[in-house]
């Protein structure tokens, strides 16, 4: 065991407060670079996330002066094979779906440069806030290795002939760029970064639990059809949506003027 | 009958000038709401419009302070079953869905609020052009009910964080934001707004009616279809139009530097 | 044999420089119109280009003002067949996917206008720099024609509201504009282009041929298939890119902190 794993240093810290979990990639020293045994950490995280009904929000932080620089070169380079090769991007297409596919809005808080799968992992959170000292790139081509993985979540976000220009140069964005492209939602000065995030996750707590899970399962998936059939499944959604105590509350609530009462996810029918 | 159905107070007022028909949202008491009765009304029109060879340019404007706030939440409280809320969800898909289908551009004039489904009308119109001191949310989840059809048209609108931050947040942009952000085509201040909606629709008016319903037809089927596909379908769809008499017309006018003179619906072969 | 077809001046001249291929239209008096020669002419250097080991780079450029005013509207009326035009749009979706496909990147470098099949092309090159003083427009319908191949192109460039409003309206926009809605990647000084173009160029001259080659056959591809498709595929060119020579001296030169050594496209196992 490294001392990477020990309990005093785990490599992907978490924290829970108040339904926000906050998972901090935690080995500054390599640039919190998504090594196997970061790669399985995350991974062990939002599996248990995914059966997590006291979750109600994921922040995904970082320790030092990186946010994260992608995958462990050299790990990579110590095992030349093909099939290792292909598990390790299986693994790693693994936690960037499975953040996508946690029932609650995943938030990246992005301090330093997020590069490769770095900025792979922002792309992917449902929202992003950086410091206004953040820098993003996809630089596996400087390498010789084009950001294969890293641009299936890019061009998600930011339109072709940007996401194929940052691919292509390796060049570098600031955080304003990255906010005026899509591929974060803001960026503040560092020292309001925390708050903003905070403010952010207390703008989603503030929300009917159930109501969030529905919306977050049903946004992605009705983006990958058709016009009709999104209509068709989406309109399914909102009706059971609608059957549910929170909705009910909700309506009545606004009708009476009154605030709200949520049900915590348990309660629900 | 109630007094919003009267004939001095329709819901819905319809008013054909020059080939533009307006359609004013008149239910300014209730912002507008799309209840159960305005979805009927708007179906009506949708239906009427589509067998119009006079339509040349649709305008949905509203009356009083707000555009349309959604759907209407009372209403919707007093049918509690699921099959209602399906069917309610369906016929909204429907004429979210009949604005893109209608053969000919449908532009939103949007004053006040736009929100839920209003914020779906706007995103569902082919142009939309707002006062400077609009502003437009997808607000349900502030009473526990996930915009989930408004979302499809959305997301299909305003990249995908930018989307999921307003559907979890219920927050408000103003309209230069919408514009930045392809909401909208355009923010003008209130005293130019219907001057820059007349401006657009004779844009349109100045163009071949056969033309620009071959276009607007072709333009959402082909975004649906991979690129090679996509361009089987518009290239087919081109070459017929170049086959019809105003292309020709056009042509020629353009060659021989003269106006050209469109022929009415009624009269291509 | 026209004069266009002499050898003094092809109306498509080819220069190779170090890996840049440049393709110049060359049909200044008729804005470098894609007649069913130009159209010929460029599918004869795409398919050359497809086969091509030395080039690594494309830079479509023009002679004289227009960048390109789409097709040849005189050739075009001299051939009122349905036929006809199915093959002359058939031939031209070919040259734009032909771009598209091509192993390298294509650069369009674009001073004066651009419109219909011309603002396309510019729409179909993976990377767009321009003049500032450069326009573009989709304005075929002025002719009563819509564009509707144009449009393929450039609603995946381009969100829909301001696609379709270029298209129905034959607006021209600049190059602020452009570069502001992702059409083009940037816009510079006249006098500023071609150094611009040439930076590009010597970026991507500066990576490795065969990363380069795995990640634009991986990038359209992949756009068009569902998240977790595009996963899969994207994570197994990216193992095999891995196991490339150029992937391992590229993380062996980061590792060691000196610049890395390419192999050229031949040397490759």
């Amino acid at each position: 065991m490294s001392i990477e794993e020990t309990a005093e240093q785990p490599i992907l810290a978490r924290t829970d407060e108040g339904g926000v979990v906050t998972l901090r990639l935690n080995r500054p020293g390599q640039f919190n670079a998504l090594s196997e045994a970061m790669l399985a950490a995350l991974q062990a995280e939002i599996d248990a996330l995914a059966r997590d009904a006291d979750a109600r929000c994921v922040v995904l932080e970082s320790t030092g002066r990186a946010f994260c620089a992608g995958h462990d070169l050299r790990e990579m380079r110590s095992q030349p094979s093909l099939d290792y090769y292909r598990e390790l991007f299986r693994k790693c297409g693994s936690v960037m779906q499975g953040l996508q596919a946690l029932p609650v809005p995943v938030i990246a808080k992005v301090r330093g440069i997020a590069t490769a799968a770095g900025c792979q992992l922002v792309a992917s959170c449902d929202l992003a806030v950086a410091a206004d000292t953040a820098t993003f790139a996809v630089s596996g081509i400087n390498v010789g290795l084009f950001c294969s993985t890293p641009a299936v979540a890019l061009s998600r976000n930011v339109s072709a002939k940007r996401a194929f220009e940052m691919l292509v140069t390796a060049r570098f964005i600031d955080a304003a760029q990255a906010q005026d492209w899509g591929l974060i939602n803001d960026a503040v000065p560092d020292t309001a970064l925390d708050g903003r995030v905070q403010a952010l996750a207390d703008d989603i707590l503030a929300k009917s639990p159930s109501a969030i899970r529905y919306g977050k399962r049903m946004f992605y998936k009705q983006r990958q059809m058709a016009l009709a059939d999104a209509y068709d499944y989406a309109g399914d959604v909102m009706a059971r949506n609608m059957m549910e105590a929170d909705a009910c509350e909700g309506i009545d609530a606004f009708l009476q003027k009154r605030r709200p009462r949520w049900q915590a996810l348990g309660q629900q029918s």
